[in-house]
């Protein structure tokens, strides 16, 4: 057993695949994404928005008036998901729902006053731990790296 | 809105950036990974394993005689949770927790023969399928995208 563990040791020191799962993009994005979710709720705090609920109204500010089909076919999401979202975010008084005239089946979103400056302040504190966690990181390497996932993203589309 | 909503088509259509969104590695992360998890599922059937059940799989029959700490080291994961994982291949009789001689704190994981089986099954079924997700890649970006993904994970270490 001395050696075997041994083995698995060494392998972790000089940063050598950890056998088949280190050649599975799938654990290495995992790992990833792990960790910049724990960044994700450090920047926001203990009481901050969830990712899913942060990037819903980061679109509802960027794009006001955006209807809830077309939000959950951009975050990629069912539709029943994002209801729960946008309720919390109303209930927070953060969104609005809006009637769109022509089309009553339909309710447009928008941001309020406080949704906006809480976005900004959120937004804010995300990007700058990301940017601390890619100080190694050169800027070519960020491109590459967000280009390649797009990538991944663009088969499924 | 009807101009809001045409800007917001156009950024899509153009695979150009959805705003702030696209310009965070959180969220193209997330996007990336639930692509693979969903893969992952596919590959493995509904009953199949989850993916850290998988991971832990794949260590103990790599490393037999890891220890349990060994492996939630590894693995990035809490001990409680491993334990849970652990307690669910042993009932499944894919894994076996044997005593450590001189030390009865400790209990080593070793693979049964069925556990090894299930594994090898289940690896070549996710492997193709990442194979199958990655068709559009290069081999060197391939190895681009494992080596910065790596690399996010070694700043935390």
């Amino acid at each position: 057993m001395a050696r075997r563990q041994a083995s698995l040791q060494r392998a972790q020191d000089d940063d050598a695949p950890v056998g088949d799962l280190e050649g599975l993009l799938g654990y290495n994005l995992k790992r990833a994404y792990v960790i910049l979710r724990n960044d994700f709720r450090d920047a926001l705090g203990e009481d901050g928005f969830a990712p899913r609920v942060f990037s819903a109204l980061s679109l509802i500010v960027q794009y006001p008036d955006i209807t809830q089909s077309e939000l959950a076919r951009v975050l990629g999401i069912e539709r029943s998901g994002l209801v729960a979202i946008v309720d919390d975010l109303e209930a927070r008084r953060l969104v609005q729902r809006k009637p769109v005239p022509g089309d009553r089946r339909v309710q447009a979103l928008a941001p309020t006053a406080a949704g906006i400056a809480a976005y900004d302040t959120a937004r804010a504190a995300v990007q700058a731990h990301e940017a601390a966690r890619l100080s190694n990181f050169t800027k070519a390497e960020q491109e590459t790296l967000m280009q390649l996932l797009r990538k991944i993203r663009a088969v499924e589309d």
